[in-house]
């Protein structure tokens, strides 16, 4: 080795110890425990995709995990598919009808989802769940399928250990408040624009 | 239902028959199947998550994927046990050193970047696997611990049907650039900040 080559890895080493020193001061700062109320909004890719990664996370721990659907169709059947092998570790709820434009019916989705709510509240009280991911949540606040301030008050009142995830677009200003991590999925560059069809395992 | 009610239900269907003929007519246009280079960078949480939530949609349709983690540590230990569920449906390989600001030995980084990049190669030639996971390539980038120019060549020469997530903050513009789908995901709201600390299934 060179004495360039030594000096190089000496200020790669010196910067590296310096930059660690900050991670462990900041991470010692941190020191609450809590279930949170995550929110993963936005109009890119990756909102639903998370949550289900998180739950898989959940999943290897041995946890229990709650999946309430806001939005029927025929996306997450590989999702679902895959979290069959979990066995009774996923509780797996399939409530909303179609995307709202699917249906054209407002008095059927709002029924769907009063039903799905129902289901979040009985799941909200279960205390072997650990994680429950409330797909597509952002839609029917969106649409006004569910009343807001319940939802939240809902929310708000959980267990203390629950972790909750709340996915699609446009999150409601009151979400993002109770909220304790939320992340904005943006769309840099997107392959539906050069024409490329949604495929099997990527979109749905 | 009073006339208002009926008035209300109508110009909501005519509103949503409006929007998935639109919907409708975007689909048809595309046509390209092809396999995917995902890129998840920004900020924010649900890179990593995100990507290896696809790996589960891509699990759940039978499939195999595999797994190239560029940096090792307590990270994502979650989902690896998960995975063992699917047995030889996943090739998980934890490559890389810990953090660069742990290692503090930017030879040894190097070497492990190297040794992961290897794997890569290996895995893109094995016509069994559907997805390819690149877990913090980008940071591996980054450092310069691998040769970006000869990293997205290898890249685009893959198999045409292979689809490959990379994932890490700060994507490089020339990987950006080869990318079909790239992500930012930002972060809006973190609770760390609120002095929460990194909990068992939410961050590792």
């Amino acid at each position: 080795m060179t004495d360039t080559d030594i000096a190089t890895e000496e200020r790669h080493r010196a910067k590296m110890a310096k930059r660690k020193a900050v991670q462990d001061a900041e991470v010692a700062k941190k020191t609450i425990e809590k279930g949170l109320l995550i929110v993963n909004t936005g109009p890119g890719k990756g909102k639903s995709t998370a949550a289900f990664g998180l739950a898989l996370r959940m999943l290897g721990y041995g946890r229990r995990v709650g999946v309430v659907q806001f939005i029927k169709g025929a996306w997450h059947t590989g999702e679902k598919d895959a979290f069959a092998a979990f066995g009774d570790q996923v509780a797996w709820h399939t409530m909303g009808e179609g995307f709202t434009w699917e249906t054209q019916d407002l008095k059927r989705d709002v029924a769907a989802a009063q039903a799905a709510w129902a289901k979040v509240l009985e799941l909200m009280a279960d205390p072997t769940i650990s994680l429950l991911v409330l797909d597509e949540l952002n839609i029917a606040l969106r649409y006004d399928y569910l009343d807001l301030d319940s939802v939240v008050a809902d929310l708000n009142g959980r267990r203390s250990e629950l972790h909750v995830v709340v996915t699609g677009r446009n999150a409601k200003p009151a979400l993002v408040e109770a909220a304790d991590l939320v992340t904005e999925m943006g769309s840099v560059k997107h392959h539906f624009a050069a024409g490329v069809k949604a495929q099997r395992g990527i979109e749905f």
